[in-house]
């Protein structure tokens, strides 16, 4: 079979990642996109566990998936008890989900040590629960916990566990690499091994075997690598959360996972328009989550198809193949050539023509203006990080920058008393023109208020700027040896309604060095009012 | 052979990843702390490329290393030239390193389409280059580029390419997957043919065949896998960086690599205490590089080991086998649980007592002091980076602190006008005991002009304060999205003679984070002098 059927557990092995939570609105909301990504299943949560998974599965009930099958996780019945008896088992039939997903052990020494239990109540607990739920009506899927380290320490009774489900009705047999702790190698070996049994176990059973399934933790960073080799090995269900979210050092992720199963092996797991949907599908799950999206994660981050160095650079413009291993807009993402020290001349020709300045225009030397820029990284800039303050940079090394407005002066004042914080107030002058302003402003500390009397004294010149906002701002010791004498970086990241640009600047003195990025962030900010750049954004544009 | 040879390439290939780079001094610190970690092999930089890496090369001739050799990277001899000609293998060999690695094509498309050259003299390219450093007594490492690409390509001329390092005398040959986009089976497949080849080949070759070494990309989440299958395979070097810093989506991360293949395959790669450093030498080289430690990174995450769920901490306290793969101490790392408020105060009396801080002097409450704590946290201060602020704290809740001076009141000023430098000078008044001081200093912005104020009021009382400097100075934005506004969080690092300590302040004014960090600071110098604290140093003894 060449199709895999993806299994997404971000809405509940996902949230145990720690800092990790969503409120219903925000599970639903992810559910939807997953289902419009085209996952087969999506497991919503724990219903006996937790109200708030509970009310998930109400909702989720009346939102009707195009793709997806709703799964809700809980655990086989208590030990001594019938499964009518169990309140957990209760509540997966009451949370109405159409697929139900129960975990059991596989290990003798979770059954005996941890659990207290008998290896003989534990296979009984296994098979009665899977059979109530197949009774119900329930497609099952039984996740046979710590398999590999059960398979390990006592095959023979790994596979008993795992014959219990089969014969009682489950559709699908999950091998769970519940501690992370698993290779490869011993993976694909473990997997082949229960594909052979469970083609003839148990003896007697009644209509095709259970499909496997595979499900790994990446506490070794080898969540995907066991995930490829449990597929090679026969599996044809994946497990995984989007981004890799999930408990310690998280589950497989599948941003990372469905694209080798189908761009490298030709399995097909989701309709091939839908895989240019799995950056935006990153994106939105990492913002709901509120964590920063990772740039170097595998096919999805910013930094996925960026490009440095001066060599790569130049032979990505003869040959994409040269250092590109695919086309990046198959999983949405795009191509991205940076700038810094490392860098050759080709590089900043490229970037020249995509933030729309002509190098050549007053005669200027590719060479003059690479060395030019070289001399500043030296002293701390870094312009990969700072697009717009590049393009500034651009312009003024070719007599093409056009000052928007001058500084004549600032100067900012910060008082402390005894125990009372600080207030800071700056005072700034300006010209535009042949016009000046000076006027003054507070703030939250005096980056801020620095900022406060800029914006205030150009509104004169330049109204629109109210749809200007500072979104970031970074803060780099270059060099913290020379303690608070150090250089420091300042990066600041503004927005409009149209785009997102970054400037920087680069001083012993973090007042100037804010200055600087400040001063370029609005300079690049009017010059687009005026016409003057018709740059294609140099950052992402804002949902 | 059961060791593995560990080639590190954070100082060239590591910087290549987007928002990483480090000064000199910075690349020295970190060689430094790889050399204590065990690391056989350090690449340093591509001294013919810039002059940063050049100076680099200069500086560490100077250090000794106690296991590690210096490597220093470039290309092979450009066309048509010999190899005694060219520029870049003589910045090679004026760079003093002992092991030099050159990089060759193994790829005919990019021999052919990239390079516009002749396949025959990409193979006297990478002979000559080979023999003339071989020649010129350094050890020769062969990094053959794109050589999986290549060897799906047109295998003969890959394993030809390799020949021709081989039969020059190159001592490694590193089989490069540089755009990241192999998968486990055709690195392991491949690997074993280079292997069966190098033992033949070339025809006549005197000596023992080279090593194979193994240096891949993580554009598919599968850089550490990858290493793993060539290794099986017969490689018996990895390259890689710490944290996995790199390129795109960065190189095979070391701080996964050593500990899967020591503790999980056995394979010797440092000497086994030393493996306990791996947690602290992933942080340092994060910190340096102002990167965000990943709480979920295999291994050495703050997460990696932390329990959330309530069946898995008490399933731990059972058996900690039950959902860990492995030891955390091991790599230098603990065990978390979370959301545990008894686990929470016996670490803050663990703590205290490691600070020389006796929580019950006053009838302390520990649940109390804890609640403080993690109220500051939870608006941004950090205690486990910041043990000389936490030790005033501790002191402070439990009615132990003895100030030694008090503030009165601070102004600084900034001023600038025009195009010229910014200046800064503060003024600042202070009590100590019944006396009052005040008295004005200039510095290298504010917080350095603050700096300098407060030693010159202290003076008169602390004379011996001369031996105290602030080695480290670090601002980092902790909410970005509020712009300038954002709350900032500075930490100082300061020593003397015995020891060093760092201390914390947040605020939204710079300053004003900037002033408690300072004054944390001298608080914990001063207080040292008066006997009152002997406790252990907090940081680490500067080398």
């Amino acid at each position: 079979m060449d199709t895999i059927a993806l299994y997404d557990t971000t809405l509940r092995d996902g949230t145990q990642g720690e800092h990790i939570s969503f409120t219903v609105e925000e599970k639903l909301a992810i559910a939807r996109r997953l289902d419009d990504f085209g996952v087969g299943f999506i497991e919503g949560g724990w219903p006996g566990s937790n109200p708030r998974d509970l009310h998930f599965f109400q909702l989720a009930r009346r939102t009707p998936f195009c793709h997806a099958r709703l799964a809700a996780f809980g655990a086989t019945r208590r030990a001594g008890i019938g499964p009518e008896d169990d309140p957990n088992l209760a509540a997966l039939l009451a949370s109405g989900a159409e697929v139900v997903t129960v975990f059991g052990k596989a290990w003798d020494l979770h059954v005996e040590t941890v659990m207290g239990n008998r290896l003989e109540e534990n296979l009984a607990m296994i098979a009665d629960s899977v059979a109530f739920l197949r009774q119900a009506g329930r497609t099952v899927v039984y996740d046979a916990e710590h398999f590999f380290d059960g398979y390990r320490a006592n095959p023979a009774y790994a596979l008993e566990s795992l014959a219990a489900a089969a014969g009682a009705g489950a559709a699908w047999i999950v091998l769970c690499d519940t501690n992370g702790g698993s290779l490869p190698g011993d993976v694909a070996a473990a997997t082949a091994r229960v594909a052979a049994f469970l083609d003839t176990s148990p003896a007697g059973r009644p209509g095709a075997p259970p499909g496997i399934g595979i499900h790994t933790h990446n506490d070794c960073g080898l969540a995907l690598a066991n995930s490829l080799a449990a597929v090679g090995s026969g599996a044809t269900m994946v497990h995984g959360t989007v981004n890799g979210y999930g408990e310690r050092c998280g589950n497989a992720d599948l941003t990372a996972l469905v694209p080798v199963l189908q761009l490298k092996l030709g399995r097909t797991c989701v309709a091939e328009a839908n895989l240019a949907k799995l950056k935006s599908l990153s994106r939105f799950v990492s913002e709901t989550a509120n964590q920063v999206p990772l740039n170097n994660r595998p096919f999805v981050g910013r930094s996925a198809f960026a490009h440095k160095g001066g060599i790569h650079v130049s032979a990505i413009a003869k040959e994409p193949r040269a250092y590109e291993h695919m086309d990046p807009t198959l999983v949405g993402n795009r191509r991205r050539v940076l700038v810094s020290d490392l860098a050759g001349r080709s590089n900043v020709a490229y970037k020249a023509r995509e933030l729309g300045v002509d190098l050549e225009a007053n005669g200027g030397d590719a060479r003059v203006i690479l060395s030019q820029i070289k001399e500043l990284e030296e002293i701390g800039f870094q312009f990969e990080a700072a697009e717009g303050s590049l393009k500034i940079l651009l312009e003024k090394v070719t007599d093409q920058f056009k000052p928007l407005f001058e500084l004549q002066s600032f100067r900012v004042s910060i008082e402390k008393d005894r125990d009372r914080p600080c207030s800071a107030h700056a005072t700034i002058k300006i010209a535009v023109g042949e016009e000046e302003e000076i006027t003054a402003a507070e703030g939250q500390g005096p980056v801020s208020a620095l900022d406060n009397a800029l914006r205030k004294a150009l509104d004169r010149f330049y109204p629109d700027l109210d749809a200007m906002r500072l979104v970031d701002f970074k803060v780099r010791v270059i060099d913290g040896r020379e303690g608070t004498a150090a250089r420091v970086r300042v990066l600041i990241e503004s927005r409009d309604q149209q785009e997102v640009w970054s400037t920087i600047g680069v001083s012993e003195d973090v007042i100037e060095a804010s200055w600087q990025a400040l001063a370029d962030s609005f300079q690049y900010k009017l010059a687009k009012g005026a016409g003057s750049a018709k740059a294609s954004p140099p950052g992402p544009t804002c949902p």
